[in-house]
């Protein structure tokens, strides 16, 4: 077996910090920056925050939306981002919160996870509303290919609250299910696989103690959250397995590299300190 | 406003019936039919669906999950069929199961909801684990433009019953709470744009009377569900408001059209005579 994704993040996190770069190659950016909405604006975006943020970061995060809403074009202009990400040491984590069953998964599988794929990522997101169990051939597929999947747990948009904070028998949440299922995946034949999605500003703490697997905190920055909430939600998890990621406080700044590697530094070194 | 997704879908199963030809393109159904499991493949598969069984449907399904297999490519095969499709009195849905918030699902919209997209269907599949409202964004836009949005409320397969069946206050389930969100949308300014998925074999019934909106039932055929099923999960929905999807039960029988035609005819004539 390869390495696992866990470890490979953890090797990853004490050498270059826990700065996930989110890149969300919206319209509204495309037209803060100057640059059309097509796949070409979009490939301007996510090279320049690449090459500019990257050297701060242990990996950058792709917002699929704004490639698919491109159709095929999107696709291969994500393709070609992904290709210039494969020559750096970045991880790469595919933000697309995919999710079915049975052979759908495989395919969504051989998609993101499989070496051959021109969309191979090191990650993606996941969504568990078909059963945290639906998703096994995504975590077979990972944990085959050293690669990982972090599953949707608890999330910090308003309107998650209602659902994700649902009591279920014996008497944890519908989040606090999700991350038990992923610890146990990561105890048995996928460990290290599986990670979890948990926002920064969450209503409720969620135990990520023993998970085994990393922890993507998304929600810091432009949407209200600080490395300080991102610390305080994460408490529990073990040292060097928690990611951060910042997009739009970042892509908000605008195209000019200078400023957008000295935001990232601010940003890698801040949450490293507060984070470690 | 446009005439609303649920205005037309109903229009449409009254001449048509409530049959959907579920389009599953998967490596194992182009093994079993002889063609190589790449675009043109793909392709191959979709369209002799769409032309030897469309005559007896409603509508096509679409599982986009085996079109993203292939990256770039696989997109620009779903847009080559998409618009064949476009060609025909079908209409046509893609099950993507996507979900996100925000501008994200901003981008998810006009990928697949927005007249000028590539990828422009009738309706769209979507999951609700970061909350039913955190959909907006896709209801609004298919609201606007007379498509529509089936939200993921009671699915058959094993692994969704722990979180869809877990119990919410004041009482009901949280598929129960899909349905109530979805009901409310449709009463208010989204009119007959939601509708919600429900598996043909579920544990236990939803209630889906006054839901305003149309029910996507799959899981008919090879996973097991019959016609008399998915006219028993969906007794208490409005009269020509349920279409159902068979997808395996045709794939499986391999290229020849008129075996295809034949079969469609009789799943046509099943489901009719058992959902009206």
């Amino acid at each position: 077996m390869p390495e696992s994704f866990y470890e490979r993040l953890r090797r990853s996190v004490v050498t270059s910090g826990p700065l996930v770069v989110g890149i969300d190659p919206s319209p509204a950016v495309a037209r803060a920056w100057g640059v059309a909405s097509d796949a070409s604006g979009l490939r301007t975006i996510a090279r320049t925050l690449l090459s500019a943020c990257g050297p701060f970061a242990v990996a950058i995060k792709l917002q699929v939306a704004f490639f698919e809403r491109l159709g095929a074009r999107g696709y291969a202009a994500l393709e070609s981002v992904l290709e210039d990400a494969r020559e750096t040491e970045l991880l790469v984590i595919a933000d697309a919160k995919r999710g079915d069953i049975g052979t759908s998964n495989q395919g969504y599988a051989e998609a993101w996870l499989a070496d051959d794929s021109p969309l191979a990522v090191d990650a993606l997101t996941a969504s568990p509303y078909l059963g945290v169990g639906a998703l096994t051939p995504l975590v077979e597929q990972a944990a085959r290919a050293g690669r990982g999947v972090f599953v949707l747990a608890r999330t910090s948009n308003p309107e998650g609250d209602r659902l994700q904070g649902a009591r279920m028998p014996p008497g944890g949440t519908v989040a606090e299910d999700v991350v038990s299922q992923v610890r146990a995946w990561n105890r048995g034949s996928a460990a290290g696989a599986v990670g979890v999605v948990v926002g920064a500003t969450v209503p409720d703490t969620v135990a990520l103690a023993d998970l085994g697997g990393a922890v993507l905190v998304p929600g810091v920055g432009a949407q209200g959250g600080t490395a300080s909430d991102a610390h305080q939600v994460t408490a529990s998890a073990a040292s060097h397995s928690v990611v951060v990621s910042v997009s739009r406080a970042l892509s908000d700044l605008g195209p000019d590299p200078r400023r957008l590697a000295a935001a990232a530094q601010r940003w890698r070194d801040d949450l490293a300190r507060t984070l470690s």
